[in-house]
């Protein structure tokens, strides 16, 4: 079940206690605020350290294909990157699409974000954008499993990865009962006392949490 | 009136070539593929060397609020950040909005992007959140003047950056003349054989536009 599991590392980990952490979790999110600190060689070694199930850059790439494309050359060590679909398809999101499939990466785009500011008013608009990109997957925010459930039944095929899961409020399991593929949770486990043991406590509850829903309970 | 022009530097410029270009254009625009080439390091060392009327950190910031706040602390040697309004107010733009205050930053949020995939049907909604953020000021592609006059008409006070000047299409001083204070230009600078001529020649471009249309021609 681990591969159900991604750690957002948004900040560094002990290399000893990130090896730890991967035998309950197999999916790594990284974003700006770990290569701002790691610098990018930094967390290019401290993701090829480990044997991640799938690596992704949570860059919530928001710009100008242009830019865009100059920012995920700069990172082939990942697997996919997170971009946001509000900012449309022609010269953004269609050229990158091409370009990551030349590359042979991943794109995950944004359908609602886990926090209260985020409007899901336009879900539809932006549910068009992916349908139209067909990306890997969507982001939908594991805090509202109502609209993971949505993004389940109006993408049939997509994978769905769920933030949110620890200190934003949803509970581990939750989000992929309603649908998801996988859930992300990040402060839970790096500011822990014992990212190890939080990181099988998670796991535990997300396992326990899917059986009782496959069982109908 | 260099200070109404932006550079839009997403690549690196010799020193001497960009203290001669700061002669011309008096605001620099950083963004990602710029700090993924020099590092943060190399990027402070840069912003600190010569001395720009304001220097903006365009990240297009889009998360909640936890990381973008562990972004704009790494920053601390820039002017302002521009993000996006799309993402919302609560455990987003409103506790960034404050914490930019208390750090004496300024924000400036996305109103209008400059590539023909940016849909602005959402620009009512946009411009609910950019009224309640209260930025410093917001962007407004440079490619649609008819979006610049609509801002500069619903946000008398806001400051408006235009994006888009050269190599997406825009025209120098087309914008400014539709109300917006400055016009940011990347490629057509750092790209052209002699960036310093290119300065020269948009600043000229730009002060002739301007004095057409203050003349009303």
């Amino acid at each position: 079940m681990k591969e159900r599991l991604a750690l957002a590392l948004d900040v560094p980990l002990d290399r000893a206690v990130l090896r730890e952490v991967s035998h309950y979790i197999g999916v790594l999110k990284i974003g700006w605020p770990l290569i701002l600190e790691l610098g990018l060689d930094g967390v290019r070694e401290l993701v090829r350290s480990l044997n991640w199930v799938e690596v992704i850059a949570d860059l919530k790439l928001a710009d100008i294909y242009d830019t865009m494309s100059k920012v995920v050359t700069k990172l082939s060590f990942v697997d996919s990157f997170i971009a946001h679909s509000f900012i449309g398809i022609e010269e953004a999101l269609g050229p990158l699409k091409i370009d990551l499939d030349q590359k042979g990466k991943g794109l995950y785009l944004v359908l609602s974000m886990s926090h209260p500011g985020w409007d899901d008013e336009v879900y539809p608009k932006l549910l068009e954008v992916v349908r139209k990109v067909s990306p890997k997957g969507v982001i939908v925010g594991a805090t509202k499993p109502t609209m993971v459930a949505k993004a389940r039944k109006d993408l049939s095929k997509a994978r769905i990865l769920s933030p949110g899961v620890g200190a934003q409020g949803g509970s581990p399991g939750d989000a992929i009962c309603a649908g998801a593929d996988v859930e992300i949770v990040g402060r839970r486990i790096y500011t822990a006392k014992d990212p190890v043991m939080e990181s099988r406590a998670v796991l535990k509850a997300l396992e326990e949490r899917v059986s009782q829903c496959l069982r109908g309970t």
